[in-house]
Parts: structure tokens; C-alpha cells; sequence
């Protein structure tokens, strides 16, 4: 067998490497850096890496569109794990550099909003220079183009492999509890085994533009005892007001009511995409009431079946 | 193959009778009347008839509990199909009696409660005198204890048959448009085939004394568009406010959508028991809507299925 | 303030005696017998009596049709209290009668239907004689027309008043633990006060023959977090298949969560009929959750009310 | 009475200034441009401006999260209209600029997400060049630091006030019907009056994190014949997995049904947010069903004061 070959969104030193770290193997595994998450799937797509880690939901930020839009379109792929990152910032300069000299913070839209009440409280003259990434801001100073008074809000990770620039504050973020999820994109294969402590991911497009489906849509769901840990909504790009549903529950295709559950939303959105079953990154194990076990579901199945004389 | 028993709710010369007369090849058959709903079950049972004719609903009195608890418990049953009769009630006496003159007037106490307000109007001097069927309380009056002022009210089927009596009035029902439906019932057996207009009855005990558990039940039906032509609560017996439910709804066990309804009923309510899938009466179609036909819940299942591998 | 008149579903000497004989002050006072529960309500209506004791369901054989039925039409009346009597049988005859010669015993339909069984083992040889009721059936034993061989089925309270009656045997029913509620029905007038243990009766009309709408009416009550009790259908005579609902909630009319309900069913169904709130028998307290307590009633109505500038 | 002092999501030229220049009298209005949402926000809670003109939803990026999150979160303010502008994008740039010569285009992040296909296909040496607004992409390239190969991405009326620049392409959006809806914001006074076609907004945080609460509060709204238009899931920052929701509702405050799922959605909720009710853009009108009038409502609520002797 092959060794597998990473892909993440770019550049390296941002928190999704971070997150891609913590996969076992991927320390010593060829990573690929992809310059936007669509490049990233595109890799996995053509073959040119094995999986993929891009980030899909902040605590503060809410859902990385992007990705929601990219798993949810183009050719299948299978989300295979998650992990979840804090994410705390940095704010670093060239050596010498000190805070109240400082006139512009470059970094990441994202990294900014999430640092704009730091920004606005210990460097008021300072504006936002747009990067493509943390990383890029940061490593950008180390540019002959870089001016005094430049200084850049990036990830622990950029710090401790770049040791030239100099860590002016830390902990910086406005929301000290922020967390980012990331989740490990593959192609369809072998469904990764069912844990008892698992997460399956859907993406359900509206049948029709009204409220009432997206309650037949979430009856599915009710029917069968199973919870929703995250939804959100994402426009199709066809008008205003047609959705797709990006949906996560608590269990895994292996079971019988998310298996049920998933037939039932086919039904009513025949384009409902699955994107995968894999380990929760908390650990922990839904409690699954008696009539919604695999047993009941046998049993249902066998006495119906016995009626029908199969 | 052995000619076909019947039974049916006795005496001769009722509705019930006329009922099981429209079952074709029940005219030449033989026909053993019983003395009561549950006499007649058991001959079923037991195997001394193949199948028994029964009244289960009408459309002023409501449910025949009778019947309802009968084929609720005890060995399984299974309903084969379904006759509707109009009722019409006749007023009849010995041969010169007058209408002004009756002072008694025998019948069964459901047909009473039909004639009550003719009776009240027409002969407000008379009192009931309880029957144990229509028919018995008409033929009494053939008997040596019949008294002047004597009358029974009875079905057309009973002065049809016995010329002796007298009919002084037609018509007499306090609800022109009253029916009667009977079932017949026979062992459970290879279910009669789909037709397009069946119907398929149930007995579902409620798993617990709360409201909730009614509206889970209806939801396995609304969740597969699956429409209710009938829903009777009856009481279980083990204490005040236990009931199970006699449910029909339009399909056959043999549509997906109504196979895919017992079986969550059967996760909600173990106990749930089937009844049978028949061909209605009326036959009326139902509108059955495009995510509840046979096709999508195959189609459904074949992606469900090409996700698990199997 | 004129002493209070009762009527009660006679004759006397029947469990609705009984029940009636529970309430405060009943026994001191004038106590009409009514030959049906029709003429029962019909003397409070007519102000003949102040209010009437019925049967309204048993534990056994279910719901009382007839008071179902008369309470949910004709002029209004108001349910104003609830009694709950054990049923236990005993079987009389004259005196010296041994229970293997009985060869007939009278009783009402309802009471031969609870001991059908112990007359099967006990005295199979008898014949059920249909009697207006459980008293009727006894006193006719003292009456000249009497024969050997006759026995009846009755309640306690006919053989404690009737020392000549012989009993042969007690507790014959065949559901040891049966039960019977009653109500105690007066014209419309003011509510009986809120108790924190209360029971609200409704008769809900179908808006239209199908299913969603029984769902659509239990969502009213759901929506409120408010818990039923007994739910019937009945036949409204004027097709088969059309049906009221008589419903039993927890709570008071005066609890803002039944009032909400209640406006939501009279939008679903204009026709729904109040029936009345008043304390339950058995004195337990509903659990009512904190989004449906007065308080967050009071809080939603003071919010938008702020918002419309009210 | 004052002038009303208008501000926007600025700078100057972009398609929130289309869409504020068709308010009524805004264009002889004074109109403040402010750098990001907040500031809009800001301006009119501080009394610096009456209004602001914010985009909130874009039919193909979906939700403009800044002004979900802004207007859901510190003192209170009112939508009091809505405005829908189609998106059409011009590439710019000094005269003379050859396409085939650009080597980086100037826009914003969300103008590049819209025209990425198109540059991929006619200028795929182009990189994209981060800019606070497509309009300051495109005056920037009138500035001394442009280099020759600069182009930009910006709406109509940029090009229309700045003949200075060449429009070397038009219409290069990826989704040639793309329209972006923009709120007018107030602070809270008098409501806009109902006008028949309306909507209404609210901010709703889930009480608990499951997913039976979503479904509660769908059924505040199925409840009332409410439809949605409109549902976007916002995390609240508190911790992974904790939502509010975002929703438009048809239908005006002042009107019943809206007024009473308010109050439902007040008690699951008591966090709720009333973010305006204002006339629709489309000027569609609801259908409301029979049951779900005012008059509904009125006489529902006279048939309960009745029976409480209100």
C-alpha cells in the first residue's frame, strides 16, 4: 500500500496544519499545502492527494462556506474524521517593533474579525491589511516590502517555526473559548467503522421553496430519535430563498435509524447527498432510546416481514 | 377444497345476514349463525366456520365495541373484507294491529336507539322491550306469548321472509342515511392480494398513559403520507385512561409506505397487532403522493443500500 | 338560596347512586331518578333539577355513548365535578335459590358484559335476561312474575337496602379492579374555581374527514405542553366516518395554557364545544413546564404588547 | 421635522449605495458612508445618522454574516424596508489595459467569488488582490502606486461616475442572475404600517442545544399558517454548536397570526429578538388559510372571554 498523501488548506503554519497534526501518521506523511479549500478537494478529487483537512465551522465565525458549498457539489467525496483546534492568536512584528508604533496588523478576514476588539483596545491607529491567510501576513514581514510599524495576528504554529519574528501579545482573540472544526476529506471507499460514538454528515437540499418541508425534513430526523448537532442553511445560487441544508447528527449510516432516516430524507429530496460517517472528535455516545435501537428496527422488520410471508 | 362455512352475528333475518349475503358465493354456502360477536370469532378459531361476518361500525352509533375488543385479543384474526349496508328499519305486528293501539315495542336496543324519536312521535305510548337482535324480537311475536299492542322493529330481510307479519310502517330510522359496516374475518391466512383501493386495520395500544404517544402513532402515518379513514380508542381494561386504538387507513400491506407505517408503529408499540389489508367497499383510490410511492422508497433503499457496500 | 335538586341516571340502588351519594350535601337532598341519561340532562336543562349525576366511561367497557353523545349536543351544559366508584357485582336471587339451579339471570347489558365470564364457569346453564338495569333486574325478583331459577346481577347498594334479596355470591365481576367515572353536569354558569388540579372537557368536531386534522387539533394542546387524559371519537351521525372528539386535558380554562389551546381549537374546528373545567377525582397536579406557566404567558403577551405600543 | 441623514455599507459606489438610492428621497438625502457594517449599525444607534443601508443576503454567497450578527446582538434596532439589487460586475481598468496583459485584479472577496469562473477562463495569469470594497479596487487603480497589468472588479456605478476608467468586460459574474437583498435600518419607534405584504424578523437563540428546540419553533410558526421565508443559522460564540437562528416570516406584526406565534416563539425562547416588521420588496401577498385570520383570532378570543366571563 501506497503512504497517503495529505492535502490542506495552505499555507503551512495555519491552524488547519495544526489540525491535520493531530491525524496519526500525518506528522511523517507528505502534506501538500492548497492555496483555497477548493484546490484542496480538487486534489482529492484527481487523485493528486489521498485526503484532505479544511476547516468547516468556527465557534464564533459560525460555517466556513466555502467549504460547506465545496463538499455539497462537484464529484462525491466522504468526510473520514473531524478535529476540532483552539484557536488562540498571536500578534507578532519584526524584532524591535513595539505595539504602539504599530499602524497596520495584517492578517486573515477571519483572524481579524476575531481579534478587532484586541486591535480596537491596545492599537487604535492600526488598519487591517488583508492576507490571504495568517501565515501569509505573518511571514510577509520577514519581505523586503515590509514597513515599520507592519506587525501581523497569526497561529502559535507560525511563532515556533519562524523564531525571526518577535511575539508581541498572545492570547489576543476576543473569544477565549474559540475552537475551529476540521474536518478530513477523502473519495468514496469503505466507510470508516462504526465507533458507537459517531457523526454523519448530509447535505439536503430544499424540494421546494417553502417552510413546511424543512419540517418534513427535520421530522426524518425526529421520528427516528435522532439529534441534530449542527444545521445550517446555504443558498443553491439558483434564487434568493432556495436552500440547501448542511446537516450533522449524532450516530452512523451503520445504524439502523440513521439508515432509515437517511431513506426517508431521499424520499422527500431525491438530490440529499451524503457525505459521510466517521468518529466523533469529543468522544461522546448518544443515548439511543429503546424504540429506536437496532434491535427494535430487526424486530420491526421481522414481524412485517412475517405478515408478508418473506 | 371444501366448500367454504360461514357464521355470522345471528339470528337469521339481520343486517348481518343481509351483509354476508353480498359476499359472492355466500348465498349457496352454508350459513351458521351465532349467538353473539364473540360465539362467532371463536368459530373461526376454531375452525367450525372459515369465516364470520360481523358488524364493526355505524354511522350513528359508532363502533361496535364488541367486535373492536374481539378481534383486538385473543388468538390473531385476520379481516378479509368489508361490506357496507344501508339501514332501514321496518315497524311490524300481528296481522290487524294498529298503530295507535301498540304498547310494546321489541327490538334490539341499538335499533331503539335508531327509532327512538319515530317511536316518541308515533306510538308515545309505548315502552321498549329489549330483544337480543331485531329478528328475535319480530318473530316473538309469532309466538303464543305475544300480546295485543305487540310491534317489533326489525330489518326489511325479516318481513321479506315471514309473510305472517304485519309491516304498519317503513322507513322508521331517525337517520334516513344510517349504515351499517361489517367485516369478515377469517384465520390468518395468505392475505387477500392488492387491489389499489385496500384498506388495512390495526390495534395499537398506547405504550404509555401520555398524550404524546397518540401523536408519535399518527406521525408514522403522516411521515408516509399514509391517510386515516378511521381511529376508535378503546380501553385496554388493565385501569381507567389504558386504551389501545383500532386505526384503519387506505393502502395494503403490500405498498411500502404502509409496510414502512407498521413498522414504526411496531417500534413505538410492540404490542401494535395487524388486522388485516382488504379490498374496500367503496373503492376509492387514494392520492398517494410522489415520496410515498413503492418507487421512491425503492429508490431510497437501492441508496442507502449502494452507501452501506451491500 | 334554594336547596340544591339532583337528578341521576336511576333507578335507585346503581353505582350512579352511588356516586352521586359521594358529593357533599347530596345526601340530604332531593334525588330524582331518570329513566336515560337523556332525560337526565333534559331535567337539568329544563331546570327541573340542578344537576345530574351520569355514567361517563368505564374502565372496562370504555365510554358511556350515551352521555358522550347527549352532552356534546343539544343546549349547553357545563361538567362541574367527576366521582370515580369502584364496580363490584354481586349475585342475587330469593332466598334458598342454589346457584346450580339458576337458569336465568337479569342484569343490565353492561353488567352481564363484566361477568360473562364468571357466569360461564359458575352457572353455565344460565341465560342472560336483558333488564333496564342492575336494580331492575334485582327488585324483579320480589316481584309475582318471578320464577325459580331466577337470579340477577346488581350493585352493593341494592342488596344493603334490600335485606330480603339473598346474596350468593360477591365480587363476580370479571375485572376485579373496574372502575366507573361519573360527572356531575348543571347548566352554564360560573366555573368551578381553579383547584391546581383540574380537568378541562371538550367536544372537538373534525374540521374535515382526514387525518392531518386530528394531528392539527392534538398540536394545539402539544404546542401548550398540555397533557390529555382521555380522547374518544363518536360518531356525528352524519356520515360514516365522520366523528367529534371528546376530549379529557389536564388543567383549568383559567390556566393560560388551556385558554391558548382552546382559542387554537376553535380556530381549527369553530364548532368545538366547552364541556367545562372543574376539580379532578383524584386530586393529582399536572407537571407544567416553565415556557407554558402563567408567568411565561403573561411575559410573551407583555413583550409583543410592548412592541405594538399597546 | 429633521432631514433624514442616511448611512451605508460604503464606500461611495457600490451596490449598497444602488440599493439606497432607491429609497424614496434618499438621493437628495444626506448619505454617510460608513467603513464596515458595525459602523453602519453604530451610526444610527448613537443618533450620527436616522437610517443605515446594509446588505444581508446575497442569492449566491448566501448570508452576509456581519449584519446577521450585528443587528441579532447590542441595543435594539429596527428593519424597517428591504431592497433587492441585481448583481452585475464590470472589469476595469486605466485605458489602454489590454485583458490579455492583467496580472492581478482588485475587489473584494465576495465580488472575486462571484467572477472567479470568469477570470479562470479570460484572465487565468490574473491573482486576486484584496480590497476593503470593489469599489476601492477599482478607484485604487486610478492611484500612483498601480502598476501596469492592474485591473478591478466593481458594480455599474462606479464606471458611471469614473469615465476616468475603461470597462474592458461586462457582466462577468459566474451567475448571471445574482441579486443581493439589502435592509434599511432604524432604530426602534414607530413600526412601518402593514400594507398586506410584509415581512417580519426575528433572532431567535436555540433555548438548548438539541434538536427538538428547532422543531419547537417551526411549530410556533406551522401552528399559525406562518410561512418562512428565509432561516439562517448563526452560531451565538458561546460555544461550538450553540445557534441562533435568523428568520423572516410573511406577514406584519399587527397582524394575528404573526402577533401569536411571537408570543409562542417568546415563551420557548425568551431571548427573542423583534428585528421589524416592514413591507416585502416583491410585494407578494400571503395566502392565509381560514383559520388563521384576524377574524380567526377575534373570535376565538370572544368565544374564550365568554366562557371566563371576561
Amino acid at each position: 500500500m501506497n503512504p497517503v498523501i495529505y492535502t490542506f488548506l495552505g499555507p503551512e503554519g495555519t491552524f488547519t496544519e495544526a489540525a491535520l497534526l493531530k491525524v496519526p501518521g500525518a506528522r511523517s506523511a507528505e502534506r501538500i499545502p492548497a492555496s483555497n479549500v477548493n484546490a484542496a478537494l480538487d486534489a482529492v478529487r484527481d487523485g493528486t492527494a489521498d485526503s484532505a483537512m479544511v476547516p468547516i465551522e468556527n465557534s464564533v465565525e459560525g460555517g466556513v462556506t466555502a467549504t460547506l458549498d465545496a463538499i455539497a457539489t462537484g464529484p462525491d467525496l466522504r468526510i473520514v474524521g473531524e478535529e476540532v483546534v483552539p484557536i488562540t492568536f498571536l500578534l507578532v512584528a519584526r524584532p524591535g517593533t513595539r505595539i504602539e508604533d504599530i499602524r497596520r496588523i495584517a492578517t486573515h478576514g477571519h483572524a481579524w474579525a476575531q481579534c478587532r476588539g484586541w486591535a480596537a483596545e491596545n492599537a487604535p491607529d492600526a488598519v487591517h491589511l488583508a492576507a490571504s491567510s495568517t501565515a501569509a501576513g505573518a511571514l510577509a514581514l520577514l519581505e523586503p516590502g515590509s514597513q515599520p510599524g507592519d506587525a501581523a495576528i497569526c497561529a502559535p504554529i507560525v511563532a515556533a517555526e519562524h523564531p525571526e519574528l518577535e511575539v508581541l501579545a498572545t492570547d489576543i482573540g476576543d473569544n477565549p473559548g474559540a475552537v475551529t472544526r476540521f474536518i478530513l476529506v477523502a473519495r468514496p471507499g469503505a466507510l470508516p467503522p462504526r465507533t458507537g460514538s459517531d457523526k454523519t454528515s448530509v447535505a439536503v437540499p430544499l424540494p421546494e421553496d417553502r417552510a413546511g418541508a424543512l419540517m418534513e425534513i427535520l421530522e426524518q430526523f425526529a421520528a427516528r430519535g435522532v439529534n441534530l448537532s449542527r444545521i445550517e442553511s446555504r443558498p443553491t445560487g439558483r434564487y434568493l430563498g432556495h436552500y440547501f441544508f448542511s446537516i450533522d447528527v449524532d450516530g452512523h449510516i451503520q445504524d439502523a435509524r440513521i439508515a432509515s432516516a437517511l431513506r426517508g430524507l431521499h424520499r422527500i429530496s431525491p438530490e440529499t447527498r451524503f457525505l459521510g460517517s466517521y468518529p466523533r472528535a469529543d468522544g461522546a455516545r448518544p443515548l439511543v432510546k429503546d424504540h429506536v435501537t437496532d434491535a427494535a428496527f430487526d424486530s420491526a422488520r421481522t414481524w412485517v416481514d412475517g405478515i408478508l410471508g418473506h
